[in-house]
């Protein structure tokens, strides 16, 4: 289930779980029949590997189908392209002694397959957002999860649907460092050595976290350090990871009253970090 | 002024600072003339060397200042038993870019000379709290303070007075960890490497900090980290040290809407951390 997406989908599938349809294909002429229901583009994943928009591709045309098959020893998950409204993360944590948690539901947005801003709570009606945690839960109970579980959903004009499954701390989860009476590391740390849980409350009514992504000049966030430091509320996380384009280079956090100001906050400081860098 | 008391006593009376009566005294004579001006109990303090109740001594008889002068190379310094409704800290943060900030003034309990307890925001009102605050600020402008700054007060049926001054992070501090939007050690490091200062405001109406002491089994609280964990929203930090009677080993914080509530909340974690230790 954490590896394998092929596996996790099916097994989702087979207990039930909406989610988009999809097919795993290991020659061209599967993808035609696939694409004669469903039309291009595409989103094609690799079953195992990727994280942060690697792994994920879009799918245009039969040629791309081909080139990609060749790199993937695995074959290929295809997707039809959806009509999303809103993308909702949920946290469930379940400890090795039976207690469980549930975060809020966030709202993440994406750009080129990475996700770059998360706002918590999602600004989703109450019953989208108490259907996205009744289905989190069901996920973590069904699969017996241990520790921190992230599950992704789509929302879309037909309903919520199962995006992806994680089993692990989560970059959505990132939000609960500052932003929650617990943080997700600490939780699921208290969740593996069973130990109670704690709150999974937000600390304000409003949470942003913004990702840092290197940009093409390769320069590190961290030049720009006082800069975003000098947003007042910005709490920022750089990784020490190098400097590369697409690369998650760290995130910021901002807690306040309302969600158009904090979000503002964390993009600015954002913004200061990646500077030159884009 | 880091280091020795007296020097910082000396000093800041020069400067027009309220501070108790003091005197220092290096043979029994010198006490004698103090105490009939004030009577016993006096205070007695090591000039050098002195945290958490160490090198602080209550003197209820000649006797007792004999056998402390023998161990004192530095001699003592006396102040009479005062009459205290409240002790205060304000910490004041300076950075070497010439900013500066203020985190609100908490109220601090001790027992034993130590302190166990502190609450923010302070129980005083705000007429006093400002007061507070604005003599550390002086102070730290005064002294050309670097870093973070913690100024204890001892409000008395006369007015405020200056007790202790520490130039580093101070265990009055602990409360910002998950009290405020920035602690008082990312802040420290902010100050002294020039980066701009963060928010010093809290993150909730109440916040309180208990000390965890070691008692007189020596056993490590972490054998009770379960118990303390179960106490909802108990924010609990060990040090790691060896558990000796009367040493602090950690201390929990717990943030919510009212002081009563999140001070029991945080006693009770510490009560079940120190369990059978005391």
């Amino acid at each position: 289930m954490a590896q394998d997406k092929l596996y996790a989908r099916r097994r989702l599938e087979s207990l039930g779980y909406p989610l988009p349809p999809f097919l795993h294909v290991t020659d061209r002429e599967e993808v035609t029949g696939f694409q004669d229901t469903h039309g291009y583009p595409l989103t094609a994943k690799a079953p195992r590997g990727g994280y942060d928009g690697r792994g994920v591709w879009r799918l245009d045309d039969p040629e791309e189908v081909d080139r990609l098959l060749e790199q993937a020893p695995d074959g290929l998950i295809v997707e039809p392209t959806l009509s999303i409204l809103a993308e909702l993360s949920v946290l469930v944590v379940r400890s090795t002694n039976g207690e469980r948690v549930i975060y809020p539901a966030v709202e993440t947005v994406q750009r080129g397959a990475m996700c770059r801003e998360i706002l918590a709570p999602a600004g989703v009606s109450p019953e989208i957002a108490a259907r996205a945690a009744a289905i989190a839960v069901d996920v973590a109970e069904d699969i017996n999860a241990t520790g921190v579980m992230a599950l992704e959903l789509f929302l879309t004009p037909d309903g919520l649907l199962i995006n992806e499954l994680a089993l692990r701390p989560h970059n959505s989860g990132h939000f609960t460092i500052e932003g929650c009476a617990t943080s997700q590391f600490e939780q699921h740390l208290r969740a593996i050595l069973g130990l109670p849980l704690g709150l999974p409350s937000l600390i304000a009514p409003a949470v942003a976290t913004v990702n840092v992504v290197g940009g093409k000049s390769g320069t590190d966030p961290a030049r720009h350090l006082p800069d975003a430091l000098a947003v007042p509320g910005a709490h920022v996380h750089l990784y020490g990871k190098q400097a590369r384009p697409g690369r998650k280079l760290g995130h910021v956090t901002v807690c306040g009253q309302d969600p158009e100001p904090v979000l503002a906050a964390a993009r600015l400081a954002v913004e200061a970090l990646e500077g030159d860098v884009r």
